[in-house]
């Protein structure tokens, strides 16, 4: 492929951001959240963004999914920093680059949501850098090469980790554990991690309208040693409890019971949210 | 822009690697150098990549800048790991995309050479990743965010560190540092950095014809305030001393005088490839 216009610093640098949004009943689930999350990142990497027109792209690039006769499905949504700058300079009048696209659901989404999960530690550690912590940026190159580690069907996610064997969250979803106190608990983003928008879900709704109260706050890889339940969540496919957690290079395993509180939140979820039922 | 075909794992996820290449006289300046550093890269991201073809690929694109009478700039290759996957999991059978652009030698190229530069210590911290360490890969926002720290003219490049303040580069060169004790060093890239291919040949030939004594060791942030020269240098613009450093944060300023060896470097380079002069 010969180019010389293939020049967007999304493709350059990584200079971008993406969002995967569930498309269902040709509704946009969660869209305020992953506008938020989407203007954060956009002011970290100085991108200027009005939620209001991407809105207006996302609806337009709907009526044409519905013209199509589609109505559910994710929709990808890329922000990048548009062409122009010198290297890794900037133009001083950056001109984002919008691009939406369109996939069906994953084929195994009902498994996933149903059948509780079997996971690996990932050998593959997280880069640390406080600045990126949080937002959906295009650099994923941790993600892709801890995803590498695997192609069999055992496992259906893996948990990654910091060099200093802090758990932050999945390759594609966030992790709230309940401990060894039967308290749950999710790891603090601050400094690595994708703040998802299911996560904040469960923070600010999900875990409140249960009564079960959650906290932020580091988890070590030894914590998951007895650990009482695992759940992941992820804005596309909702909430899924763990059912085996396997760490190939000890040859440690161990199985996790089914939940009461897991089973709880799982079923406020699907009342109050029934898209992702 | 609406698009169902934009979806390149070099713009989703930077699943991809560049080489920025200088062209003097219709030649691709140690291109085997670049082809070697792109060969470990597609290694480590599992792209398949056979050099001699990417350099059909060159030959052809060179082919076509010369019937544009066109002999001389910069060509950026960025092959990327292609379509394809699900999610973050690359396909069975990935199918690298080749990418060739040309541009224009950066303007500022002969004063970059021949005037000291200025530096600044950029705030932004490089993240961390053995496995990322020394390839040039697509995922780049720690350059851009530290580049995007100032847009005067009063610095020509800035000193990029960790958290822990280990010196690693500058934003678009590789550093050598003659400390206090006159001993020439340059960072460890094992866990940070790019390693570059003018820093490789700095290393492999133009120190040794200096018969000057060079050794690859950690660099502390506090191991500028005495160091006696700076050098940078980049496969494009060559080599290139530094004049003044300056850490906005404290205020701190130093100057550095012009350095025997430092001018003997430079003189050795443009002896031995006379395309850097």
């Amino acid at each position: 492929m010969f180019s010389s216009f293939l020049s967007d610093r999304g493709l350059a640098y990584g200079h971008g951001l993406f969002e995967s949004i569930l498309l269902h009943d040709s509704q946009l689930c969660l869209i305020e959240r992953h506008l938020s999350r989407l203007s954060i990142g956009a002011a970290k990497l100085n991108i200027p963004l009005e939620p209001a027109r991407i809105l207006r792209y996302l609806d337009l690039f709907i009526d044409q999914l519905n013209s199509d006769a589609v109505d559910q499905g994710v929709v990808k949504l890329i922000v990048t920093a548009g062409e122009g700058g010198r290297g890794y300079q900037s133009p001083d009048d950056i001109k984002a680059a919008v691009i939406c696209s369109y996939t069906k659901l994953p084929e195994d989404l009902s498994n996933y949501r149903t059948q509780p999960l079997s996971l690996r530690y990932c050998q593959h550690r997280l880069s640390v850098n406080h600045v990126l912590a949080g937002i959906k940026h295009l650099n994923r190159l941790d993600q892709v090469i801890a995803r590498s580690e695997w192609r069999c069907d055992n496992y259906q996610e893996g948990l990654m980790f910091t060099e200093s064997n802090h758990l932050i969250e999945a390759i594609s979803a966030n992790v709230f554990v309940k401990n060894a106190e039967g308290q749950w608990v999710t790891p603090c983003l601050q400094r690595v991690g994708i703040a998802g928008v299911m996560r904040s879900l469960m923070i600010d709704e999900i875990f409140p309208a249960c009564s079960i109260a959650v906290s932020v706050a580091p988890i070590m890889m030894s914590d998951l040693t007895n650990c009482q339940s695992l759940l992941l969540c992820n804005s596309v496919r909702g909430l899924a409890s763990v059912g085996q957690l396997h760490h190939q290079q000890s040859h440690w395993h161990k199985s996790l019971p089914i939940d009461e509180q897991t089973l709880m939140l799982c079923e406020k979820l699907n009342e109050l949210y029934p898209q992702y039922k």
